[in-house]
C-alpha cells in the first residue's frame, strides 16, 4: 500500500523510506510559529523545563497578531515577553507591528513556508499552508516549546481522506464557499486526526487564495492537516515569495484513503454557516432572513488580496445599510497596501465601511468588532462557536467575502446576486 | 467692567444682559454630547430619575469612539445601550462605525457647532469646540443626563486669562507646540475654572486644526474652556462644514482678565512634555537621548487632517526605526479618506506604520496601542498621567505630529530637523 501526499512528507522528515497511518514518528521540522497568545505561554514552558536555547533562530517565526496593536496590558506584557525573547536569542522571523499580519496569511508570503515543508504552529488554523502542498499543523503551547528547543516533533501517522475537486465554480463562488460545503458535508468531526488531500482538475480553477481559506478551515472538519496538490499555480506564488527551495510531493496511485469524495464545483452555491457550528450550511437561496448588526471581512480564512477584490467589486459604489457597522481588516500590511494601491480602500470607507490594522481582533472575540447580547455578525473567519466573537447570546454566520458584502449593502444575509451583480 | 467672549456667550444664552465671573446662571444648550463611556451612565441617570423624554432630538450627539470597535462584551454592551437610547428617542445624531470619528473632530465637521453656541459634553476635551468661538466645556454623565432631559445647565460664570498671540510660528511648529509651550508656562493648575481667551494677530497664521489642537488642551491647564477670536479662516470653515446660523462674540474693551499673556509665536520651539505631567514641557533641544518603543499619532488632539499631513511630510520615502510600533489614527471616516486620496495613508504604510479606524483607542489606555511595563511612547495626544496609555512602569511624551514622526524614524525623540527636513 502507498503513502498519502501528507505521509510522504512525514516519511521524508523522519528519515524514513515507509509510514503508515497510526505509526508514532519523530519528524524534523522546517518552521515552529507562535503568536501572542501561545509564544508566552511556549517561553515559559522553555523557562520550567530550563531548556537553554532554540533549534535554529530561522526556523522559528514570532507573530503578535491576536491582541494587537496592543488591546490591554496584559497583551501588552505577553507581546513583551515574546519581543524580549526574539531579541535574546537573535529570531530572524519576529515581527513587529508595520511589518506584519496574521500569522498565516504572513508567512507564505514572507516565503517561510513551501511545498514539501514540515510545520507546526501553536495556532490551530496552522493548516492553512497545506494550500502549499506543506504539511502543516497547529500544536499546543508546550509542543511549540520542544520545537523551537529541538526542531522536533512526534506525531501519530494520520489517515486521509481525498477530496477530488471537479469543475469550475460559479462567479460568486469562492473557496470559503468550497470548504463551507464540505464541511456542511461531513461535519466537524468528519475528519478528525485525518489528513484532508484535495486534488483534481478543479484545483486549477482555484486562486492561492482560494487555496488558503480551504486549507485554513481543514481544522473546522477535525483534520490533522489539509493538502492540495502542488501545480502551476502554487510553483508561480513560491516563486514570487520565496527563496526556499521546495520539494513536491504526490500520492502514490495506490495511496490508501478512508473515503475519497467528488466534489463537482459548479453545483457549489454561495454557502453560509449558521450558528453555533460550521457545519450547519446552507445555501444562499435557503437562508431566509436574517438581519445583521456587523460585518466582519478579514482574517487568516479571508483576509487576503483576492478576499478584499471581491468585497470590493460588490461594495463599489454602494453604501451599507443604515445601522450596520462594516469592519474590514486587510490581513497583512502588503494585502493592505495592495488594497490600497488598487483603490479597494477607498471604496470601502466611501461605502461606510471601517478599515482595521491587520489584526485577529473579532474573530475570536478578541478585540476590534466584539458582539453584544443579541447581536448577529455575518463574518468571512472561520468559527462561529457560542459566544465566539462576544456575547454568548451573540451569533456568527460565516459566510464567504462577496456575501459578507452583500449583507453589509442590505443588512440582512444576503447574495451578490440580489444586488443584480 | 466688559465681560470676556465667554461671558458674553453665556450671558446670551441665559438670556441676561451681563454676568460676572462666580455668578450662578442657568443657560439654555445648544448641543449635549455623550460617547460610549460616559452616555450609558447618562442613560441609567435618566432612568433612575425617571426622567422620560429628551428636551431636543436634533441637539443630542451620540458618538461611540473610545472603545469602538467593541473592544470587548462590556464596551459592546455599553454601545448597544447607546444606540438603543438613540433609536428609541429618534437622535438625529447617532454616529455609527463607518459615518463617524473621534467625537471632537467630528461635531465640527460634521457642522453641529459654529460661534456663539453653547456645548457640553460628557467628555473633558469637549473643550476643543472653543477654536469656532464657541463656549464649550466637558461635564460629568449626571449633568449630561440632565442637559438631554432639560436643554439646560447650571454654570458659575469662569473669570479668564487672555492669551495674545504674536508672529508666525517658524516651520515644523504647530498648535500642538504651542499648547504645550503655555502649558509648560503656566502649569496645569494654571487656569483652574477660568477661560483661556486666545487673540491677536498670531492666530491669523494658525490652521482651524491648530487652533482645535490649541482648545483640546485647554483642560491640561485646567480651564474651564478655551475659545479663540473668530475670523475668516473661523467663517470659512464654518461656511464649508455647517448650515448653523452662527454669531460672533467678541470680548468687551475692558473685559477684566485675571492675567494677560503675550506669546510670541516665532519664539517657540518644537515642545515635548515628559512624563508624568502636560505641564513638564522641554524644548526639542533640550530633550536628550530618550528612546522610544511606540509612537502615537491621532486622536482628538492631532489626529486632523493638517496633522496627518505633517507626519507624512516627515515620514515619506523614510522607515520606521527598526523595533519601533507606529500607530496612526486619523480622527474621523472623513479624513481618512481625505488622507487616502492624498497619499498620505500610503506614506505611513509604506514607511512601516499601521493605520487603524477612528478611535480614542490608546490615548486612554483603552485599547489599540496599550503599553507594557517599561515601554516608552511619544504620543500626540493630551494626557501624560501615570498609567495613561497601559502600565504604571510605562511612559509618555507629548509631541506634535511632526515630532512623533521624527521619533518614528529615529527611534528616539526626536525634531523632524534632525532629519535634515
Amino acid at each position: 500500500m502507498g503513502m498519502t501526499m501528507t505521509q510522504k512528507i512525514l516519511a521524508a522528515h523522519a528519515g524514513l523510506d515507509k509510514v503508515s497511518a497510526g505509526q508514532l514518528i519523530e519528524v524534523n521540522l522546517d518552521l515552529v510559529l507562535g503568536n501572542d497568545v501561545t509564544a508566552p505561554v511556549a517561553i515559559k514552558e522553555m523557562e520550567k523545563l530550563k531548556k537553554k536555547g532554540i533549534f535554529d533562530k530561522d526556523k522559528i517565526a514570532l507573530v503578535p497578531d491576536h491582541f494587537t496593536p496592543n488591546k490591554d496590558i496584559k497583551s501588552a506584557q505577553n507581546c513583551k515577553c515574546m519581543r524580549d525573547f526574539a531579541k535574546e536569542y537573535d529570531i530572524t522571523h519576529y515581527f513587529e507591528i508595520g511589518e506584519m499580519g496574521i500569522e498565516h496569511a504572513l508567512l507564505p508570503e514572507k516565503g517561510l513556508v513551501v511545498a514539501g515543508d514540515v510545520v507546526i504552529g501553536a495556532d490551530s488554523h496552522t493548516c492553512t499552508y497545506g494550500a502549499l502542498g506543506a504539511f502543516s499543523t497547529g500544536v499546543g503551547s508546550t509542543d511549540m516549546a520542544a520545537g523551537m528547543a529541538t526542531g522536533k516533533a512526534w506525531f501519530k501517522v494520520p489517515s486521509a481522506l481525498k477530496f477530488i475537486l471537479k469543475g469550475k465554480p460559479a462567479k460568486w463562488v469562492s473557496g470559503k464557499d468550497i470548504i463551507l460545503h464540505i464541511i456542511g458535508m461531513i461535519g466537524v468531526d468528519g475528519a478528525r486526526y485525518q489528513s484532508m488531500e484535495f486534488v483534481g482538475d478543479g484545483i486549477a480553477h482555484l486562486s492561492m487564495d482560494d487555496r488558503f481559506t480551504i486549507a485554513n478551515m481543514a481544522i473546522e472538519a477535525g483534520a490533522k492537516n489539509g493538502i492540495f496538490s502542488v501545480d502551476d499555480v502554487t510553483i508561480q506564488y513560491m516563486k514570487e515569495h520565496s527563496s526556499k527551495p521546495y520539494t513536491i510531493y504526490e500520492a502514490d496511485e495506490d495511496a490508501e484513503y478512508e473515503q475519497v469524495y467528488e466534489i463537482e464545483l459548479d453545483k457549489i452555491r454561495p454557502t453560509v454557516a449558521f450558528p453555533h457550528l460550521p457545519e450547519n450550511t446552507r445555501t444562499i437561496d435557503e437562508v431566509g432572513d436574517i438581519k445583521i448588526d456587523q460585518v466582519v471581512i478579514g482574517s487568516c480564512t479571508n483576509g487576503r488580496l483576492d478576499d478584499l477584490r471581491a468585497a470590493a467589486r460588490v461594495l463599489e459604489g454602494k453604501k451599507v445599510a443604515k445601522g450596520v457597522r462594516v469592519i474590514i481588516f486587510p490581513a497583512t500590511q502588503k494585502i493592505y497596501l495592495q488594497a490600497l494601491e488598487e483603490g479597494l480602500i477607498a471604496t470601502f470607507i466611501k461605502a461606510g465601511a471601517v478599515v482595521s490594522t491587520p489584526t485577529c481582533g473579532p474573530c475570536l472575540g478578541g478585540h476590534m468588532g466584539v458582539l453584544a447580547a443579541g447581536e448577529r455578525a455575518v463574518s468571512t473567519t472561520n468559527r462561529n462557536f457560542v459566544g465566539r466573537m462576544g456575547h454568548v447570546d451573540s451569533e456568527v454566520y460565516l459566510a464567504s467575502p462577496a456575501v459578507a458584502a452583500a449583507s453589509a449593502v442590505t443588512g440582512k444575509i444576503s447574495s451578490p446576486e440580489e444586488l443584480g451583480l
